[in-house]
């Protein structure tokens, strides 16, 4: 299902060629002053077409608040938000009802919903549907900001150049707010133009790239979360694999941890300042699915769009045929990119439920 | 929370050194002859002291099923099972009041909880609390077994030493039903005198390891999950990161999958023997949240125990001041080996809940 | 929150006076066929200016559904549903800011969201919300219809005056047939004057009247349910008790049973046909939080519409002294008739959740 | 399921004539001292036998804690009680597996389950299972307590005998003390000779009688609770019904609410002492689904009980006939006194999750 969530509830709706796309957020405070300026910068930032990566489809991404909101301010009531859908040309996908993408979710779609499904561009599958997802999460990360939660993410990875990681210990602002105005966010901007030529070089070749974003959220206050089911990395997956493409997620130093031992692993406490912190953070800030006040940090692996222009060997479901299909347009090579901001609102709107 | 499910609702309690632990399952269909000896070889992988490298406390974890079962047929009424705590010697513990264990949820608890918690032997963030996890699990499982599902795992790595992967696109029943009877499961058995001697090197430096497992479900027919937030990845991380101590999880190809190309990641379709079935499972059996019908494959990274005997820095919560602490006993020092089998549970939860 | 459901879930949005209102619909199983008709039909029974009886204000009240339908058959992804407000002028409502309505939520509200929710119209607390949930609840019938459940309601009294009972062991198609073309829903229409006069009389003297709607299902199979906390009488109640106004829900004999010997309660089984039916239905078709196969029977006692023009008693939250009020404008006097179509939208949304 | 909640949820599980029944209840926070000998005072209301009024079978139903609690303080881990059963012999209950009893949950649970349901003693559909409902609600009672939150109820009436209502504007703590002391409760114990007299009539014919319980909340803080599907009458509701024989519910004025004009249902506000009140309290507390301040007042409708011991007409489901069956063995006559302290502690469950 598209609905989520205990605290602040989300339930997203829209398909990619439909009238519109959307979301209802149900459980926001009240009296919160929504910063449109940077709601939309985060949209921006998603949005398809606002950097030379991205794909040539153009899209809107005007988000008209339906309710919940007054003046500007929150009223505690569900907020809805509709997207219109402004380029829906239906006859690109014209050849993909019988014969599903590989990569994409038109096959499991077809099983899952006995064909009723709407395929075209993806349908309630699409990539598109992430737009929702940043309003939503925009409006979340707000509201944690007034706690002193700050979220920021960068392109850890694309394919395999990499980027500098987040010091795990201390996080500065000001990188914070410089990562929060790109849509090409990296800590170390020297690795972008190697990044780029990757990105090139696979749209060149019709073909696609993926990466990894890392995230990070400061200024958590120690002791949020549960043990077991209700933990922090249990509410942050079970937002995080909602973004199409994600195929894993790890915390701290992640699957690193298993090649250290315990005395390296084992993340020491000291007092500093009054407040007690750890000297590492390989936990990534949370342990025994509660946050220890130290940064949250994790990274999610972005698949390769699965959107290319090659041909590509699949079956026929109406002739019940091995065949092949090429799938016509320009394809955005890599969402990477975009999807720091996705993996950020996703952070959010599961920080938020704890 | 420890409660969590949908379909299958799972409610764990107890802590380590209390009278009891036990689980609450609620949901499961009525009709299923119970396979005990089954469910004690589970309950047998996962308590320690079965196998030469595990921690020598012993634990009886004699599962005492209290309602929900008739004769050994589940009526359909909810399932509690409970397990008696033998040897909960508090003494072991009396100094970590004040000091919290690095790696151990003994600070966060402490912050969550206003330092009302139990902290004896970790409380109910206690890795024991995985005994009534694999009650819970081997009991989907069988329910499961009936629909064709079957599950196994094997130790992917221990620390940097490596078992051979799953085949993702075929995996032999043969080979599920031997792994499910070892306590120490590996499809190379060649790689475990290695990856003892890493443990034993370990535990002889007062140390500990960690390791990976790789988990599988064959039999899973396609068509299961949601997109968004319900997908069959989200469900099962929300699972997942309840297990202590995992640290990451990833799906078929996961992170190296960041690496690919779509032209290579984009798993390819194909009729065999009337079927649709993908080439290659880069997608580890799950796109779009929704199963493909191949194997799902997934990995979960356990870090290394953190119970062990160095000296290690922390904090003293009363005198507010930097100290040091060494834990006494012995401790295991790697549970890996015993995680395969509370990772196969977790999944098992997962699935019915799909 | 405005959000509900399990194996179907709901999420309502909106106010009175802002832009427009809705619903998402998450979980309707693909394949459906909607009835347009059918559909506007419920949505006209529930909208004032419709029936003789209703508000002065008018509403179009016109489904615009964004998503989840293609060609008119549900594809299965959340279907969102956007209703305009055409007709919101605010300036009616300028004097309740401070001055709380009796019996309304502005009191409650301005505890509940510190003062920042929409106050206009009754906000998101409108009897108008009702509007999105009669959409959903006539997806759901549909869907139920499909399977053999049928839903309708009857005024059974408004203030003293009473309709005829349904006959709780069989209720006929044709009854059922009828009672759901009906704006002013009746099994004996000759009551149809009298309750006319006493709803008229409350309006010329700016006073206003309630009532009690009783509902049925036919078609429920047996079965369906659980014991404790998601009983069909529970799940119907935790829906039933969002419908504002309504203070009381009985199920069966209801409130009358009390004064019953067990004798009587207990409703004998017999075979006819080669099916277990009961030949009394005191239980109203639910025993044990489980349907019995019977009709399901439940009265929903639904208070006198809290808009009155009468000058009424209450507190300036500002002044903070007491004072008086009278809303102006023209009300409506009696909204049981059109209660019945929402009361059955509730019943529906309930069963598909069972 | 036998599961429910949000903030704190409950699990109940177990069988008449199993060996135990029990609860989890999971959320209540840390640090709450439990009063044990309210707790066990509570229990014994509930338990039959205390009242010259109640059942003949005895039962023993002393909470065993197996987790959540140390040194009787919680630790805000889930809280684990069984009771063990000890006096279930099955051999009552033979002739019940294929003849189900009037009045019962035998056949729906036979319908739901497949036939594979426990149904000794009514197994997990029994009112035995009320007892660790009544513990979890005392402990959620005393987490309330420390919020200022009173609850009492009292036996409104019994057959046609009635008791005094609540005074819905004021409801002295001297009122509530002693009514919680109580195993028969009443305003008005005038009535008690008159009451008894009805049951001992029910008893002597080998029948049994119903009544009502009336219960209020008082020192609830305005503000609690939410529109629509999480209102406070919704989460009460959705509790309330859990309770066996519960057949109706009201607040307020309830169904008779449906008598009066708007004039007089509207509760006027006034300010007193510097508080918002009203005036009167038809709505019980509870406005647009958010709490007013004043007392919450709720009336449940309690079946007579469906244990008689006359011949009674029923189906043999193994021979397909129609048949007559006599339960054997004395009866509780009324379990409505008993009902007082399970309404109770519904209620305490319903507000701790508001």
């Amino acid at each position: 299902m598209s609905s989520w969530g205990n605290k602040v509830k989300i339930s997203i709706f829209g398909e990619s060629h439909g009238p519109a796309i959307g979301v209802v957020l149900d459980g926001i405070e009240p009296g919160i002053r929504l910063d449109m300026d940077e709601l939309l910068l985060n949209m921006g930032r998603r949005a398809p077409g606002k950097d030379k990566a991205a794909t040539p489809r153009k899209e809107a991404d005007m988000p008209n608040i339906l309710s919940g909101v007054l003046d500007g301010v929150t009223t505690g009531a569900p907020i809805c938000c509709v997207i219109e859908n402004t380029n829906t040309r239906s006859g690109d996908y014209g050849n993909i009802l019988s014969k599903p993408r590989p990569g994409h979710a038109d096959y499991t779609g077809f099983m899952r919903y006995n064909g009723f499904n709407d395929i075209r561009g993806g349908g309630h599958f699409s990539g598109r549907l992430t737009a929702p997802l940043v309003f939503a999460g925009s409006v979340c990360r707000q509201a944690l900001k007034l706690q002193g939660f700050k979220i920021a993410s960068h392109i850890y990875s694309v394919n395999t150049v990499q980027d500098k990681p987040f010091d795990p210990i201390s996080i500065d602002d000001s990188l914070i707010e410089r990562l929060n105005q790109k849509s090409f966010p990296l800590i170390d901007e020297a690795v972008e133009n190697e990044m780029r030529s990757v990105i090139e070089s696979a749209r060149l070749s019709q073909d696609s790239v993926g990466g990894i974003i890392e995230c990070c959220a400061t200024g958590v206050k120690a002791g949020l979360g549960s043990p077991m089911f209700e933990g922090a990395e249990n509410v942050i997956s079970s937002v995080m694999f909602g973004v199409p493409a994600v195929k894993g997620l790890e915390f701290g130093a992640g699957f690193d941890i298993t090649k250290m031992h315990g005395s390296q692993s084992n993340d020491p406490f000291k007092y500093e300042n009054g407040k007690v912190v750890t000297t590492s953070n390989n936990n990534g800030g949370i342990i025994g699915g509660i946050t220890t006040g130290m940064p949250i940090i994790l990274r999610a692996a972005i698949k390769p769009t699965a959107s290319i222009s090659q041909q590509q060997s699949t079956v026929d479901l109406q002739t019940k045929e091995n065949t092949t299909l090429v799938v016509k347009g320009r394809h955005d090579p890599c969402i990477v990119s975009r999807a720091s901001v996705v993996i950020e609102s996703a952070l959010a709107l599961a920080l938020i439920n704890l």
